[in-house]
């Protein structure tokens, strides 16, 4: 057995400046949500601040992190109640861990487990749940995790601020479990949730929720081991991702996954066609839906929450990207318009749609449909090769629907500004509104190693214009595997977009913390500023770079302007002057009634 | 003497793949334009691509710099035959250097030069002959340089890609001396150009032009020296900044801007309240009238080529700000509103404004009339106070006009998303559709160290909606001093926006060199990729950090994917197989129209 294949250890303990709490929806003690709170300096006089909060048990310092053991399975009593029989489980096979042995096959995490499955016509995924009236712990979970502090907040006069354009969503001014049933039913929201992933801290994802946002992980290259993989995982929901995707490729690739998901508290999505892929040796040509079908069983039984398929890549749409600039940038779209082109045949995942509903549905595994002809430069972006497939996806949603599952919607990938909405618009039609799940986009090609940034931008716009999860982009898109700094930077940059996408649709309660941070400028807390920024520890780098003395943490002015010069310390002996001298207000607006064009200062101090 | 005061050596040669290049608008031999042609490899098949160039003569190897001659007056002939007398120039005074003397005084730029100044009624800011139906140089000279390699362009198929949504404004298909002139005439356009600033590269700022970037330096603490600033400028032109603001509040300010100017080859912009009131002591209550116009000839003299002046902060909007939550956040803005609560009297700025007109008209000093109630957070965006200086803004543009002089208009600041529209349809209203020149805005507040991204958002989306010049934003906005990195971060982060912004307004030649990028991603032409993006340098360094050997940079594939992986590579293959199977494209047109849902491959290939 490899060394590597036990995680020796992850980061843990909480980000510096947050405090991890629980909190239990009203007469649901057995359901803890997780938060996190930030304290303020005692002359904010202001309550802590409460956020949402996707780091799971790693930044809890009361809990123990054992990897082999696993996470504790929060879910598992609920699941239990349903009455879902144990499965046989699926023998794992060579080809399952690319066919090593010895030395080089890294053994499995050895958490014990049982796995479940749905017997034919028994309810089982969040949507059947939710068609049938039922509100289950996971939507009764995620509806006090989607508040916030928002009831506190509600009481307070920063509770009236919001206000936004939301094009059409249709946030409630608080989320109960019945609001999140009937988004769900409506198939506006998914909440991806294997049951055999009890670990899960569950997240819905929906227009009319918070926006979130996913990171991907792999090993691509032989370079990666379990050890890694875990901590990548780990690393990226300390720093905000809401789900996280195992795009690996490598050898070892089941028993990694079986760590991951073992100690992911976030939904964890795969690519199935990947190791579909590997299974037959790399070659398209050789895929076979009987490979396909084996690999999601599989998957599902390990516990993976969704799965993207692309079912949409047909063999009719592949000769639409024969002129493009780019081409088909898809690794799956590419896979499947090879393995169409090669037999003239028309994709066996559209065929077989089906089937692989029925294999999802049994286990819960949420559909992430596959945006395979997306776009891989502005050139090519809204073309006919895309919007062919994206209808496409439309029909298969409703099949999805059909057969029970959960379904979202994957778009681009780049596109220009101007041609962002239409992409959100399209989408929201042709799929019943299903949640739309985007990378990016990247407004721009010109920048490669900045790619997390031309991509942010499309990433805001269309967050605000109704996207539900935004796929994060790292500075190495394009160029090579991310590490560890460029997971933290595609992260963080990716809460900003989600975050100014919340504040723009107008979300209840998102500009608590910007009003929270405002404040805290305004009154010189520089800790508090740091600790309620996205990334404390380099907001306080920076501070230190120029400031570094402890006492200028309460400095009354910054680097930046120097103690002479600083707006701030001015506006303050303004607010103070401006009190004293009691009625300048009034007169102002005297003085805007008049229109007069001059200020009278004499007419004024009467 | 400082030895400090000699900047020895400064970033000299091109940027890697680039070359700088000549080029003359035909018949004007003696107008020559610098550009940057970017080779590609032979397998591209291409002509080098011509891109815009900021960096001035430091990129060019067939220049020697000498700082302490200064660059070459590329202007002097131009400005010689327009008759201007030589000023008796003002006398150097121990308070332009805050009365530092002997080590610590840094010595001036010893480049000799005689200083130019316009006689009352004589023609001489670019508004003037602009109105007065002559092209001047300079219109010549930004019109051959707005059009970059477009003529070629336009020969080629690559001519027809624009589209674009432009919200009203009106980019031309060619850029012609005329358009230019026509543009400055209605005020909707400045070339920003003192006539004591002969080394100038001109460069347009207006609505129906290519969205041109700032670069702020100074010294605000004591911990620069000349040597630095001058180094700071050519560095953020290195990189894309097309104007320079020198905002220096330390000592040997005057001296500093001397080295500056005579070694700036891009428009440098000040705000002259900051060294203003480091002559009364940097108490805002002692400024005067007096000292401040002194300082507008001292700085006017040695060429700055525009002034922040915030007319604008009167005395009535201050009350406005005290309920605010982060106050004023206006260096220039705070030590106004200081003034005029501190004398209970209208602002001097305001009172004085057409003997500031004056004074800036007679060496053709463009306004850049400040935005000193901007909002400093999401919380204060589109207040009563913003917005009525805003309309006061727009009462003294039209005062700068009747005077002669050119104007653009400084705009927020803090704005989320839904927010940002407003505020360019208010300014092009208010303003006459005068410039608009935005700092970011931030689109969210929560994100200390990563505010060049929050602001990159709103900076794009307003770029698109109108603005013509994007103020940049480092990582280190609300936290310190910008070192190298972090201005070169900020840089490229804004030539993202602008560039987006280009490409969504539909500009005719900006989707040029996405595409060349994109042939070259698509081609597997690395070097290229790296060479044809914003930033050669750290591209390379990202490829190498996992794929580094040279081999690879011809490789048919990346790391991302690995070989077998590579969605492009499958691209390629299914494209050579599509022009195999002649008739498949025409065979999907029929399927289309036919309406089928499901592909008949039997029908297909008879």
């Amino acid at each position: 057995m490899n060394v590597q294949a036990k995680p020796a250890t992850v980061t843990t303990g909480p980000v510096i400046g947050t405090r991890k709490i629980y909190s239990s929806p009203e007469g649901r003690p057995d359901i803890a949500v997780p938060f996190k709170e930030i304290a303020l300096h005692p002359s904010a006089n202001e309550e802590p601040l409460r956020l949402y909060d996707t780091s799971g048990p790693y930044t809890d310092d009361a809990v123990s992190i054992d990897l082999e053991k696993g996470l504790d399975p929060v879910r598992a009593t609920w699941i239990a109640k349903r009455g879902f029989a144990t499965v046989a489980a699926r023998e794992v096979k060579p080809e399952d861990n690319g066919f090593v042995t010895g030395d080089k096959l890294v053994a499995p995490c050895p958490a014990e487990r049982t796995v479940l499955g749905a017997a034919p016509g028994q309810m089982v995924t969040q949507y059947e749940f939710a068609r049938a009236g039922i509100i289950t712990e996971e939507m009764i979970y995620v509806a006090h995790r989607e508040n916030l502090g928002r009831a506190k907040a509600l009481e307070s006069a920063a509770a009236t601020i919001a206000d936004g354009e939301s094009f059409g969503a249709e946030l409630p001014e608080f989320v109960t479990p019945e609001f999140v049933r009937s988004e769900i039913a409506r198939g506006r929201a998914i909440i991806p949730a294997n049951i055999n992933h009890p670990e899960l801290e569950p997240v819905i994802i929906g227009r009319n929720f918070l926006v979130k946002i996913n990171a991907n992980i792999g090993n691509s290259a032989v370079t990666s081991s379990a050890a890694e993989e875990v901590e990548k995982l780990v690393w990226a929901i300390r720093w905000g991702g809401d789900t996280v995707m195992d795009l690996s490729t490598g050898r070892n690739i089941h028993n990694i996954r079986s760590w991951i998901l073992r100690n992911a508290p976030v939904p964890i999505g795969t690519v199935p066609i990947y190791q579909a892929l590997e299974k037959v040796g790399g070659n398209p040509d050789l895929l076979t839906w009987e490979v396909f079908k084996d690999t999601l069983i599989e998957q599902a039984e390990q516990g993976v929450d969704y799965f993207t398929i692309h079912a949409g890549v047909r063999l009719a749409h592949v000769p639409l990207t024969a002129r493009r600039t780019t081409g088909i940038v898809s690794r799956g779209g590419s896979i499947m318009a090879r393995w169409c082109l090669a037999h003239h045949k028309e994709s066996f995942l559209y065929e077989h749609f089906g089937e692989i509903c029925d294999i999802m549905r049994k286990y819960d595994v949420s559909f992430s449909l596959g945006d395979g002809l997306r776009p891989g430069s502005n050139a090519d972006a809204n073309d006919a090769a895309q919007f062919a497939e994206l209808e496409t996806l439309g029909e298969l949603t409703k099949i999805a629907w059909a057969k029970g599952c959960q379904v979202m919607i994957e778009g681009p990938g780049h596109v220009p500004m101007h041609k962002v909405k239409v992409n959100m618009d399209k989408q929201l039609r042709e799929c019943g509104e299903a949640p739309f799940y985007t990378l990016g986009p990247l407004t721009t090609d010109i920048a490669p190693g900045y790619d997390h940034i031309t991509s942010a931008i499309g990433a805001a716009m269309i967050g605000w214009f109704g996207t539900a999860m935004l796929c994060y982009v790292t500075p190495k898109e394009h160029l090579g595997l991310p590490n560890r700094d460029d997971v933290k930077i595609g992260v963080i940059t990716y809460r900003i977009a989600a975050h100014a996408a919340d504040l723009a649709k107008g979300h209840p309660a998102a500009r608590l913390r910007d009003d929270a941070i405002s404040r805290a400028r305004f009154e010189f807390r520089w800790e508090d500023q740091f600790n309620l920024g996205l990334d404390p520890d380099t907001a306080r780098q920076f501070h230190d770079e120029t400031m570094p003395k402890e006492a200028h943490k309460v400095a009354h002015f910054c680097s930046m302007c120097g103690p002479k010069f600083c707006s701030m310390k001015i506006s303050h002996d303004i607010r103070a002057d401006t009190v004293r001298m009691a009625g300048m207000e009034q007169m102002s607006a005297e003085f805007k009634a008049k229109g007069s064009q001059i200020y009278q200062p004499e007419a004024a101090a009467e």
